[in-house]
């Protein structure tokens, strides 16, 4: 018999307070020192059978709830530093609360993150994390490429798509699976970003639908050339060549981060990249236009590229 | 046929930044400019059938998803300035959009906050508001009371709980049912209240409960002289003593203030609240002990006094 107050008090309550934090939970409010920086905020909500099938394990629900969240800070260059979570729960279950605590918590402990504040509501299963950062100067944003801006993309694509099929069929094991399970926020790469990229955006719905959303953003089209889209092995294991370039390019929850390079800092952000921890593809440019262009052995080809939006089933 | 997008652009974007805000609606961040004080965060989930009844109409459901998080600030004195909102929704009927905006608008253009980012997603009527607001010294906590404080409570309590009754049963122009639907959350008089009061809590759980709380955190016990809890014209004429009294003490969602003063400031601060907008009522004292105790007429009376809990109910 598990209280509200229980809930907060047991699993989302850790001793001593975080780095910036003077006041953390426990009143109607938290209280956080920003130091003179500015912050940035985003917010992200969870469904249950929307965002992730209904079967997903808590410890996955409790990272991915934090994961997205901390994705789009490293989209805009921040350092995330502190979060709220409101939960609606069916019910109290000590071992789902537990999984899902341990999720968030260890992502959280990863990136210096601290939980300040939450809700524990009694509903339909949801997740709504918003994540608190500081700015040391300009963030990144999804304006601000031009036409030659050399696109690239972390990580590989495609991934998470391939792998919440195989986790809907019951493979949770799979390298794939694993990546849809247990995204990784690009936010080291993230922050050092601001000082060699001038926009960028994180991959949530699909490469193509949200590099379309930078291009726009920017005022400019933008092309994408098959051959260089970075595909895991495991991806180019388990599917045809047609198959993943789908999935790379339209395939969503990847979490990679996307971003366009001037031209002339191309080959100064390469050196730079060549020495990360974190590998990066250049995928394409930015081109004069509104269109997106994608091009196989050199020819512009037509290929379905429209990502996920949650009402356009609508009307 | 609204996507995810345009229900954020119609809805949700308005013209031109808020004040401190660098960067609103549209990135994968907001950006403020705390200019160097303190930030204090509050978060509210709002589930439907739970916190509101189904039947709630759209426009009241905005407000008070907004009204409940500035109750929290109020009660840390702090000044609210930008809010995040997550919206789950079932469909994207674009009047319930129009209506639910409406009210959640009205209520930020009184209190100048400015929205800055949100999520829409499709699944089942939920709303999750998180608050940011800036202080100026020591933030107002529950702990910080000490036996012998006066204990007061601003406005009238108990009206939100009839009103949800009278609601119930098909009445929602009564002033009660008004009560319940519009809350009023009490932002000048918190902020004013860092220079009279030494602990504070807002009402959401009923008087009892979150006196208890109060109390609680600060070490100590309270008493409550039933004679001097403030009832409405309105709830004195639509209820009996008794009634009302049991509303008064235990009804939810009045969202007034509850604070303590020191005994030494007690008549400066009733001087100066004399002069104030917001009634406010002495009702009671801290103790030493832990035990809520209720007085009537002189003499310790037992009266049910537990709050909402959400998960109370479980195992």
């Amino acid at each position: 018999m598990l209280s509200e107050f229980d809930i907060i008090r047991r699993f989302f309550t850790r001793p001593g307070e975080g780095d910036g934090v003077r006041l953390g939970i426990g009143d109607d409010a938290a209280v956080i020192a920003s130091a003179g920086r500015d912050v940035a905020v985003a917010v992200d909500a969870l469904v249950a059978g929307v965002h992730f099938p209904i079967s997903t394990p808590p410890r996955a629900i409790g990272h991915r709830a934090l994961a997205v969240n901390l994705s789009d800070l490293a989209a805009m260059g921040a350092r995330p530093r502190w979060a709220t979570l409101a939960l609606s729960l069916p019910g109290a279950d000590e071992t789902w609360l537990a999984d899902f605590a341990a999720g968030f918590f260890e992502l959280a402990d990863r990136h210096g993150v601290t939980l300040i504040g939450g809700d524990t509501v009694r509903g339909p299963l949801q997740v709504t994390v918003q994540i608190l950062g500081t700015l040391d100067g300009e963030p990144l944003r999804r304006r601000g490429g031009r036409p030659g801006d050399a696109v690239y993309v972390s990580g590989t694509v495609g991934d998470a798509a391939a792998g919440l099929r195989l986790f809907g069929r019951g493979d949770d094991t799979h390298p794939l699976a694993q990546r849809f399970l247990f995204p990784t926020p690009r936010v080291d790469l993230g922050e050092a970003l601001v000082a060699h990229a001038r926009a960028c955006i994180d991959i949530s719905d699909g490469l193509a639908a949200d590099l379309t959303r930078l291009a726009t953003a920017s005022g400019c089209g933008a092309s994408i050339d098959l051959d260089r889209l970075p595909l895991s092995e495991a991806l180019r294991g388990a599917f045809g060549r047609d198959e993943c370039r789908y999935l790379a390019l339209n395939g969503g929850d990847d979490y990679e981060l996307c971003f366009a390079v001037p031209a002339d800092r191309q080959d100064a952000f390469e050196a730079w990249s060549a020495q990360q921890a974190t590998p990066v593809a250049r995928i394409g440019v930015l081109e004069v236009g509104t269109a997106l262009s994608v091009v196989d052995g050199g020819r512009v080809v037509s290929l379905p590229a429209t990502g996920f939006d949650h009402f356009a089933e609508d009307g």
